[in-house]
């Protein structure tokens, strides 16, 4: 059973070791833990339904709590703490594109409001609902969850939209195949989800975002359907694809989806090294990727996050050895930790792996075998589980992205740590700030920097205020550097004030315009990539 | 000095031998060369300029003849045979964007006309004018031709729109550098063309197609700039960039180009393979494709392009002996030539060569070493000039192209020749139509049919008409195949009929509304890509 106030299914639990307890506390001061809130107690208080008797809207409590919010930090101690948001009047569930058309017809035609939900994994408030008086519809597409199509000799395979990671890869392997697209989320965000998010995967060196994935599907819109049609390429004007990718439920409900898949590979594994420091370790991933060999992951942790993941590790002792054995081959203090993937037949990869470590070998890394690579990929999709287990000692955490071009990487990694210690440090808030580059370009490369800090006594206003501060004091940062306001996690309403620093005022417009052309009524998800729709009710 | 009414330099011809001839002969009748219109006769019959005087424009009709046709067939027989279509009042030769930004500021008060131009390359109509009552300005980018900007470390760097493509490796070439982006016409289209038509050059399968070249710029449009920054990637909404790609001057005038450079490769080279027949052949390339080895060019001609390219060839002797030996080998009457590139570090170009030749065996291909290839590389260019030999002998073509997924790829190759057989048969004309495949996605592949026939007697109108029922009669083919409008040469007036079938009535209303949005007097480069802004001369 998926919980209702945390990441993941309830039977998953990820614990803290001794070590990581001491860590934390040591940097953070000790957790103190408080009550959560019941869902029986916040059930009741959602407030009537305004939405019209339908056969396929459904207006029980329990259904639209769950639709209500999504799994950014705000969304969290909105739950945690029960401090209810408007959510959905109703929720429908349609198993067909023609019954998503149907549900759309009627909302126009009401001006009823019309959020789209998946697999309610948006950390940027995707699912946020304005206090408005127009009733709020809520499209849940997790019953358009199947295989439609699958091309062998074209490798594309349609899906419903609401079909979530695990169902996309599950489908594929029965067949021999994989999509690739592996994002953190992956056990519940959906293929239509990241289309519409511009989500990117822990293996896009090899497979692709998903803008390159996406070959084409079906958006029913207002005013009608956008058919895409699939090409492997076109100069015929404007690509419309690019306009639904990342399109946020602002234009339509996408419906069906086809991507771009591959043959399951001969050869994948993950590969551990380890990096003097921070300079060495950029310049070696900067040239890996220039050089384009064909690599499927490059993630490399800064000094700080390469220390906490050690300390997570437990196995205090082999550790240890770990330690005195990279320190005797020239990365002590500064080490940074970089996880290699390579995906691809066997020849390739031999190829791949080898010239990545004859390149990283002039950049002075030390390589540690496959063992804890094979450990990071069996944990991969844990990660966001442990945000239960620190919040239960006490702590909150969040993460902030973002990608810039090379020369502004470092000085951005560091403007975003720094910025953080500098928010909390108004509220006298100590916090742990730490940074991997995840997904890395020839011409740049994504940052993601994550905070734990003790979660503050008094509920959920100077929570909210502290998070707010956080993310107002890294998004200025971000604008300053010249980095996007999200690399993987979309826009959504908590990064909409910043959009026009990298859209500009006319490409403002222009979006504005799109959703006038494509919802004329402006009934699909306010308040979302622009900031109208409101008001909010925090 | 450039040819005023066909293809190149005037110093640089290419030869047809014996060989050659007898084949043209044989397969098509004599050829009946006609008399050609001189420029000089063309220039007295331009009437005068509707424009203002203004110091950024000029007004002579040798100006406004050069930017006022392309090189598309129409506009070929429009030259040869004088047949004068409406030229552009006025050609203005901006050296900034703050120039641009004046005349698109003047341009949009007055409710003129505005055609960019660049390299004249356009085989698509890009350049035709209305018969209108608006004095139309043409503006003319090739003095914005700089690098303006290079950053080594994210490999970027920024042009002038007007930079044509052997300026741009040119000035990169200087630095180690190359952009990697070779269309047959490099010589003289510009980077700023290359993206608002969406272009794809001869290495595509290395370096890709523009769309991922292009990092960012400006656009000046009507009602302001459009700015778009370098990200190495974003999920921050719709691209704008993406919008800007494909846009054929309707938007606005691009100015500046950040486009991703790579550096000069270790190694280059070319290869050519012949395959017993084209189903063995098309599953090789599709098998290398699919496994994304690192090569460069797959260029793959059918059974009737071989044969035609190796009587181009001359050297009958060798070209005998060469024949022989494959046939001895398994390709006879059926093979088909493959031309494979590798460029990358030495390392991984001695990898990519050795598994394709292996894929390559197990489909029967026979290897002839690099010599044809380094031929090929030589006269990579020389193409075009090929087509004022042929008009030269009373000959005329044409190319048309599209690309579609693989299902359909050998039955539109087939459709696509064999509609224009029949369109000329109508005509009691014969006419030598020959494919190949010159860009292969692991979903699909481009498909570029070229078409030679006896230059029909009587001027422009029996040529035009013969043209138009190609060019119909072959669409009509892609579309019932689900194939693009265009792989690499745009819409621009020519296939803005059949765009409709590929973006559905919502996709074109989206274009439409895109253009009111940036265009609110519709003064941008009217006709292409939608069906307005007429009547037109023909």
């Amino acid at each position: 059973m998926r919980r209702w106030n945390g990441w993941g299914d309830e039977s998953t639990s990820m614990n803290l070791g001794e070590g990581a307890r001491a860590m934390l506390a040591q940097r953070l001061g000790p957790g103190q833990p408080g009550q959560d809130a019941k869902r029986e107690d916040l059930l009741p208080r959602i407030p009537a339904s305004r939405l019209l008797e339908h056969p396929l809207i459904q207006h029980d409590a329990s259904s639209r709590l769950a639709v209500g919010l999504g799994e950014s930090y705000a969304d969290w101690i909105r739950k945690r703490f029960g401090q209810l948001p408007p959510v959905p009047d109703g929720v429908a569930f349609p198993e067909s594109g023609e019954q998503v058309r149907t549900l759309l017809d009627l909302a126009h035609s009401q001006r009823w409001i019309v959020i789209p939900f998946a697999g309610g994994t948006s950390v940027s408030g995707h699912l946020d609902c304005p206090l408005s008086e127009r009733p709020i519809l809520s499209v849940n597409l997790t019953r358009m969850n199947r295989l439609l199509h699958l091309d062998k000799t074209s490798l594309l395979a349609t899906f419903g939209a609401g079909t979530p990671g695990q169902q996309v890869e599950a489908q594929l392997r029965a067949q021999g195949y994989t999509l690739g697209h592996f994002p953190q989320s992956f056990e519940y965000s959906t293929v239509g989800g990241w289309v519409v998010t511009r989500s990117s995967g822990q293996q896009s060196l090899r497979y692709g975002r998903i803008e390159q994935l996406f070959a084409g599907g079906r958006m029913e819109t207002p005013v009608g359907p956008l058919v895409l049609p699939t090409l492997p390429a076109a100069s015929a004007g404007p690509d419309l694809r690019e306009i639904v990718l990342g399109s946020e439920g602002r234009f339509g409900i996408l419906t069906e989806v086809t991507v771009r898949i591959s043959p399951l590979p001969e050869h994948e594994s993950f590969h551990a090294l380890f990096l003097p420091d921070w300079d060495s370790a950029e310049a070696a991933v900067r040239a890996l990727a220039q050089r384009r060999l064909p690599l499927s992951m490059l993630r490399l942790s800064n000094r700080i996050e390469t220390e906490t993941n050690l300390t997570l590790a437990g196995h205090e002792r082999l550790i240890g050895l770990l330690q005195r054995y990279l320190a005797w081959r020239g990365c002590g203090a500064n080490k940074c930790l970089l996880m290699l993937g390579v995906t691809a037949d066997s020849a390739t990869a031999r190829h791949a792996l080898g010239e990545a470590r004859r390149e990283l070998r002039r950049h002075g890394a030390v390589y540690i075998g496959p063992a804890m690579g094979s450990k990071w990929a069996v944990n991969r999709f844990k990660g966001p589980y442990l945000r239960n287990t620190l919040w239960d000692q006490g702590y909150s955490v969040d993460t902030i992205e973002t990608a810039v071009d090379w020369p502004q990487v470092k000085s951005l990694m560091h403007a975003m740590e720094q910025a953080g210690r500098e928010a909390f440090a108004r509220f006298g808030t100590p916090v742990h700030a730490f940074t991997h580059l995840s997904h890395v370009y020839p011409q740049g490369s994504s940052i993601y920097s994550q905070y734990v800090w003790p979660t503050a006594p008094g509920g959920f206003a100077p929570n909210f205020e502290r998070w707010q501060t956080l993310k107002r004091a890294v998004a200025e940062q971000i604008a300053a550097h010249g980095g996007t306001v999200s690399h993987q996690h979309g826009v959504g309403r908590d990064h909409a004030t910043h959009l026009v620093d990298e859209k500009g005022p006319l490409g403002m417009a222009t979006l504005a315009g799109l959703c006038r052309h494509f919802d004329p009524h402006g009934i699909m998800n306010p308040g979302k990539l622009l900031q109208d729709g409101g008001p909010w009710a925090d």
